[in-house]
């Protein structure tokens, strides 16, 4: 079987295209098997699976360098290159990450998952290599979609000017996760109407050499053109068009579904299953209600997304209600920043919303467009937690990044009540700007409105007033905070005393003075990293105190893939840790 | 005289072309002189006099909404909207800011000293515009050097798909801060060399509708145009053709030099006053002279600006004795710092020399494409500390930014003998991406010759060794702390224990807890703001002991133009304050 014949780049060598046709055929299966047994990322890799074999077959892997663009699309290259037993035994399913990963092989240059990063690396790399004389290929493959985003553009114009071998694969499947959104995606569609000919061509405008290839999923065609460019002395665009979820009819057909899957979404003949109802309330749902709900009687209201939709509940249906109260900016995160505030300097009602991990890329527009203008935009901070996600896309840096910028007002709410008055404050308000971090998780209810005035700043919420052992547990690990709350009155059979700070951005000086009199320890949790976080600042409000601190978070580190369970427990995160390291500050506890 | 007739912008509105081209006259005269007083941009200024009459003319502010960017160029547009006494009266001089400022006038829509925001923040501000039916003109002015920036090329794909009034005005002086680098830059030429009529070009693929003006100095001819494109319906770029330094013939000859300038830079006659020697030794001097012995010897060494090469020493001589071992990568911080990381990661040895307030742009990339690849980049950070700038350019919250990402090893040398060593080292090394905040001000030599190894990470070098007190003086306020540490000796008869910690990014456990014996007091200083900082690792790794910490640095705020000594009273960050805080600390040392 062919598939037994070729590990790595080499063994490819020496196939006719027929045989390269096969192993397509098997690579695809292997592929729509194991991402629907474990879940991942779908329609990117089915599309790309010839494209990746052609590739091989024409450059020298790893001496002539791939550089992949978010690595959405890396499954075929993986087993191409040494990693197969990921694909073929479901023992070996979840051995390998999503993403490329130097320390798995050494076809794999760069550990990413942030997109639009491709051209840089390569260039970065090409230039490495001309400056320590070599000549091996370098290629980055990206995505049309990921051609929206800054740093892509930054790194063409840089690229166009190496004079010498780059090339840059453009594997055009006319989508981004959703839609794409862009100026740019107009001259995309024109060149491949015209077959990659049409004068007005956004790569020859910054001055690369440029070749189309209409048929992107054929092996032969591809290798033709690629053989062309190989060794090419000068910056070089190869424009592939493919079809994203190529072999799955479901995929094909609705492409931003099938972008990511879940475990099991496919039937033994690759055709949907019923889907199970969706679970209820959920953080996303209620953001969604309140939107269309203020955005149906107030056409300043509008809702944008970088290219990320899906990821917090902004379906299509959402998406066509809002109109043109809704905006995809493509993935450009850092204009969804600027944009969203000077939407909110003009008088509109912006509530931009981003996955934690992604605003890591908007930290200058955060300060310089958003806060040095006090625009009174709102951002809604997803996936902000301690997770078991991959290192590429942690979501526990958001704390440090976004709440030390002057003016910012960061927001934790702990339950759904909380969220809803602070979402609805900070919409209708006009002083601040304002982020939210959305709980993480399934939706908590106090079953009370919460009738807060935020915008008397910084304020805490005691919830429960005891004594010795102050509780401050900030939005997800509020709840962490009850049941360690429990467990010192179980334990050592006092009250103490328990926080809420809803406020991130800065501290209740009142309150923590207040503490001092009949506390001696406080402990601070916050699901995210502690260094440069919320806990600190408490530890710096009492430094010159008798009050002990200790606080509670992730460690400064990129984790991948580890079970949370694990890092809970790394990290003393659960409520016997916590009472045991409770314990060892204040022995006077012990009996 | 015509600019006593001309106030507002309205009061252009009656005078005939011979009286506008008077007033542009007698305008530039009032920058050139101005300008040549207090120091300020000169060249940006000189060469958009025409273009600001003519748009202030055609278009109607405040109601019409011109949106600089970076604002380098706003000056004649101060004069026209309210602010000429700030260049007329040498008594109001410094009286407005040099960059736009809606606290000063409503024709200034947004606080701008970046760049490459422009065309965000104008559709954004259409968008609100078509939200709430409107019916204004929205103009964003943008120089050609900005468009490199991936903000602005972000903000252009979406500005294209607005399908309603926005117009773009790119200004182009075939310059940046330097020369222009990337490929974009091909193709205006190539449009200018056109008269805007090449067939390729960039403005028209991403779907703008185009006009060009060969004379961009003429305000007849700019008029014509405005007029034109008034009230469009649609997304369109008026790519105008402009001399930088227009009207001072050494300007004009050296865009560079001239872009920004010192006092008294020009004599009478407007020439050029003869140089000042060089001052001698300087933190530039010594980079560059490092650079430069080192890359003679080793090709893979290379140096790489960010647009800014003139803001630290990176002169013309400078760049062309490096020759290929030198690059700008034009405005694209988030790129220079992908390609850093890529060229360390295969074997090249970059050296990335970024200002405090620019490196803003790339917390994603130095998280994602340089951490978590751990490439060993070496990156300089210039101009870090509390200063008296702008508000758009200050460079204290670098630390925050920087400190508290995984991965990253954050020196912080003290003075020449260090910052050599360090530099060297992280040049050569291969395990770690390193930056290193070069020392702000003049030269300090220790005069002996620094030894340590830096690869073994987080060792503090205690300087003195006393009691009682612990003075932790990071980088460049270690030399407060030498003072401190005087003052202490001279007022309470004993010496204090003086820590230089060298390093940023991580804390030494083992000499923190040696000090717990007989030492009850430990302050740390920072040349930046302590939201974030270094200072709270200190409170945070105390925060379960007896040790007292007081934190000494910036308030997390933005400041502007607040005089230096009046921030160091602020902040308590002279010896004299500083002592009273510990005096109240400590009251058992009043005698």
């Amino acid at each position: 079987m062919i598939l037994d014949k070729v590990n790595m780049p080499c063994d490819l060598k020496g196939l006719n295209i027929d045989e390269l046709n096969t192993l397509s055929y098997k690579i695809r299966k292997l592929i729509i098997k194991k991402v629907n047994t474990t879940g991942g990322h779908f329609g990117p890799n089915l599309g790309i699976v010839e494209a990746t074999i052609a590739l091989h077959y024409v450059f020298n892997c790893p001496i002539d360098k791939i550089i992949f663009d978010v690595s959405h699309q890396c499954y075929p290259h993986k087993i191409l290159t040494g990693r197969k037993e990921g694909f073929t035994n479901p023992e070996k399913y979840l051995e390998y990450t999503g993403y490329t990963a130097p320390e798995e092989s050494t076809c794999d240059v760069f550990k990413v998952g942030h997109t639009s990063t491709s051209v840089s690396l390569a260039v970065g790399t090409a230039k490495a290599r001309d400056l320590i004389n070599g000549n091996e290929n370098v290629i980055a493959l990206i995505g049309d979609g990921s051609l929206s985003g800054g740093e892509a553009y930054e790194g063409l114009n840089n690229a166009a000017e190496l004079n010498s071998n780059i090339i840059i694969v453009v594997n055009d499947n006319d989508m981004s996760i959703a839609e794409n959104y862009g100026g740019l995606y107009k001259n995309l569609k024109l060149l491949r109407e015209t077959n990659g000919e049409a004068e007005n061509n956004f790569f020859k405008t910054l001055g690369f050499k440029y070749a189309y290839v209409n048929e992107g999923n054929n092996i032969e065609r591809l290798i033709e053109v690629f053989k062309d460019v190989k060794d090419t002395k000068c910056p070089t665009v190869v424009h592939i068009r493919t079809i994203k979820g190529l072999g799955v009819k479901a995929a094909e057909e609705n492409k931003e579904a099938y972008h990511w899957i879940l475990p099991n979404t496919l039937d033994e003949n690759n055709c949907p299953k019923a889907k199970t109802e969706s679970a209820g309330e959920t953080y996303d749902s209620i953001t969604t209600d309140l939107i269309l709900k203020k955005a149906a009687c107030d056409s300043s209201i509008i809702a944008i997304s970088p290219a990320t939709p899906g990821a917090y509940g902004f379906t299509k249906e959402f998406r066509e209600k809002l109109g043109k109260q809704y905006m995809d900016v493509g993935i450009a995160e850092e204009h969804a920043v600027a944009y969203a505030s000077a939407l909110a300097k003009n008088g509109a009602k912006p509530v931009l919303s981003v996955l934690s991990s992604f605003i890591q890329r908007t930290y200058d527009q955060l300060s310089q467009d958003l806060c040095l203008n006090n625009s009174p935009a709102t951002i809604l901070i997803q996936w902000g937690a301690i997770m078991g996600a991959d290192c590429t896309h942690l979501g526990c840096f958001d704390i440090p990044l976004m709440g030390n910028i002057p003016n910012l007002v960061y927001l934790a709410p702990t339950n759904k009540e909380e969220y809803l008055r602070m979402l609805e404050w900070s919409i209708e308000q006009t002083r601040y700007p304002v982020a939210i971090r959305v709980p993480f998780g399934s939706v908590v209810s106090s079953g009370n409105e919460d009738k807060t005035d935020y915008s008397v700043l910084n304020k805490f919420r005691m919830d429960k007033k005891g004594k010795n052992i102050v509780i401050i547990g900030l939005g997800n690990f509020y709840h962490l905070g009850e049941k360690v709350f429990e467990a010192i009155k179980n334990k050592f059979g006092f009250n103490a005393t328990l926080i809420n700070p809803l406020f991130i951005s800065g501290i209740d000086e009142d309150m923590l003075n207040s503490l001092k009199d009949n506390h001696s320890l406080v402990i601070t949790l916050e699901d995210g990293v502690l260094d440069g976080g919320f806990g600190e600042k408490i530890s710096r409000f009492y430094g010159n105190s008798k009050m002990r601190v200790l606080n509670f978070g992730a460690k400064k580190e990129f984790t991948d893939r580890v079970p949370i369970e694990e890092l809970y427990q790394r990290y003393h995160l659960t409520p016997d840790l916590i009472l045991d390291d409770i314990l060892k500050a204040m022995p006077v506890l012990r009996k």
